[in-house]
């Protein structure tokens, strides 16, 4: 008996947008001793997350209030927006995915950066759409190219990170308040800003509701040190919160992670500690770069990106990294992956990456 | 201008599959004493996996291991099935979602029962399905009828619950596997098993992975006591799987939800003390129904529908148990909506419950 899958999803390819470092170490039959590939945070979560997560686990038997009104209340206030215009799911990923299944009839294009975060290609390929990729220019996704491809693509949808993953790299608020004005009639911006607490205030444009042409994406996967727990939300015109709400999975959320959500919110101390933990952390590894010759690229995020010249050169250094119990990614596509991207580690893992990569650097 | 929305979610009404409790008390601007309503345990979680969720929220940064192996691999020897048989995800609703999505393209058919599990009905609405359904046999789904419907409708998937929401009511092993046997070949069997733990010895048919015909839906929600933690599984032919892993979020997870999973899952004696405490909170109800001669329907889950003989009745019912702070539903469809749903709560609940219950009676 043939399995009577939809055309669609008989055509797809089996494929996953990220191997997990567990699947590399049960390949390995070893674990890795410093974990700085994931763009996870070294710096922990709150301790009052902490504490009120550790409670909450007493209530694991209620499901989440669907609706997050508290913690939608939060944000709302912090944002200086309306409570109907947030949408809080598990995790920027399974956001876009709605983005995608919402804005994006199977067939259309849609409009992304060659090299930019593969979850959003992969539900781009699951529900039925053609990616239409525009270069990096240099190590910077290209606003204005992105924009005419939009144009030219007839796209309802183009993405666009900032920061960016996989290259730290950004643009001023000017640059992307520009490009939110020029965007097509028939086109929303999913403008994904998972690291934006690291560069809030420089970098972030005024956050606009009235406009229904973009979706504002954050998460607590990153700063707030969430990841494990699944909590992303979307801000955006109130009609297009009103289409995730018809098509999301409305229990979804974890009801601890809702909590530790919110009383991370609320301790904006440990994300100042945060954001200068990781501040320092970058200067680090920037002039271990620079002691080593190495041209490191300027991040606005929790890892950066260092140009070994070659993507040779880079492979065989995670490779080799990987082999020295080191867990490290790459970025994927031209000219980017030239680079190997350094997560922000703690101070043993930094000392563990410093020690093996100057070795590594004379042989590979 | 005009949000690019699919013609699709454009055409969607704006409705959520259940209110939560929360809403509810909101509107009251009074919270609720007993939370009877939602299906959830009142019996509490494995002190066991407890602890180790308590331990893992330390763990909080780093993303969940998105194969979920160990806990595929104890839940692959506890089912005697292979790791690739196994699926798990961000519970059922989340699993359900996907299935329709791979199984049932726009514009198709499939079936269920009229008042049957309102979230797959949702997913099918928000893929572009057309729902057809097939009503109750008094309070038992009728699988003979469901198979004759997914025959003449084409339809690629059935649903079936076993235990039965929101009547409780199961139908017998054999009946299960003769059902099996007669699937459409154009057919896939969901069968829902959420409250299998409650039953599985008595009604649960053998677990057969080489038929590519049927998926079984397995969660921790029930009987596990871990709802908020939202964690589910299907088990069925690997193909089926493979699907599965082709679409799902893959990063979906929370990760101290699986070690919560897996905790639970160890905890075999944990298991036997809540299905035996809620055999004997349902003997409270069925009794407490006899001695106000009311019929209440035997029950293989965590609640028992009782009969109010009409639907105002029963409406009325859940309005004054509400104003009473005892949050409770009732089923949506003729002719399960003469009953009210009374979930098992603890003695408390219980006791607050049966003395609301005998002196709202008298006026309702």
């Amino acid at each position: 008996m043939q399995i009577p899958f939809t055309p669609l999803v008989a055509g797809l390819p089996s494929t996953t947008p990220f191997v997990g470092p567990e699947a590399i170490e049960r390949k390995r039959g070893r674990t890795f001793k410093a974990r700085i590939g994931a763009n996870e945070s070294a710096f922990g979560i709150s301790p009052r997350a902490l504490a009120a997560m550790q409670q909450a686990v007493t209530e694991s038997s209620w499901y989440a209030d669907p609706e997050s009104h508290e913690l939608r209340s939060a944000l709302a206030a912090k944002h200086g927006v309306a409570l109907d215009e947030i949408c809080v799911d598990a995790g920027v990923d399974s956001l876009l995915g709605l983005t995608v299944r919402m804005l994006m009839a199977p067939g259309k294009n849609v409009v992304t950066s060659l090299g930019a975060y593969p979850t959003f290609n992969y539900h781009v390929a699951g529900f039925g759409g053609n990616l239409v990729t525009v270069p990096y220019r240099g190590f910077h996704e290209d606003p204005q190219a992105l924009l005419d491809t939009a144009r030219s693509s007839k796209a309802p949808l183009v993405y666009l990170s900032n920061p960016d993953n996989p290259m730290g790299t950004w643009h001023p608020r000017e640059t992307i308040s520009q490009m939110i004005t020029e965007i097509p009639d028939h086109c929303v911006l999913a403008l994904d800003e998972a690291y934006i607490e690291f560069a809030e205030s420089d970098i972030a444009p005024p956050i606009d509701t009235q406009n229904p042409q973009v979706i504002r994406f954050r998460t607590f996967s990153k700063a707030y040190g969430m990841a494990g727990q699944r909590v992303g939300y979307a801000i955006a015109h109130r009609d297009l919160i009103a289409g995730f709400n018809k098509v999301r999975n409305h229990f979804g959320l974890n009801r601890i992670a809702q909590v530790g959500a919110l009383e991370s919110l609320r301790d904006t101390e440990f994300l100042a500690t945060v954001t200068a933990a990781v501040g320092r952390a970058r200067q680090q590894v920037m002039a271990l770069a620079e002691s080593l010759d190495l041209y490191a690229e300027p991040s606005y995020t929790n890892f950066v990106a260092v140009d070994l010249h070659s993507t040779e050169r880079a492979t065989a250094m995670i490779a080799a990294l990987a082999e020295r119990d080191i867990f490290m990614r790459m970025p994927g596509a031209t000219p980017l992956n030239r680079c190997i991207r350094v997560g922000l580690g703690n101070e043993q893992e930094f000392e563990w990456f410093s020690q093996e990569f100057r070795q590594l650097l004379q042989n590979v």
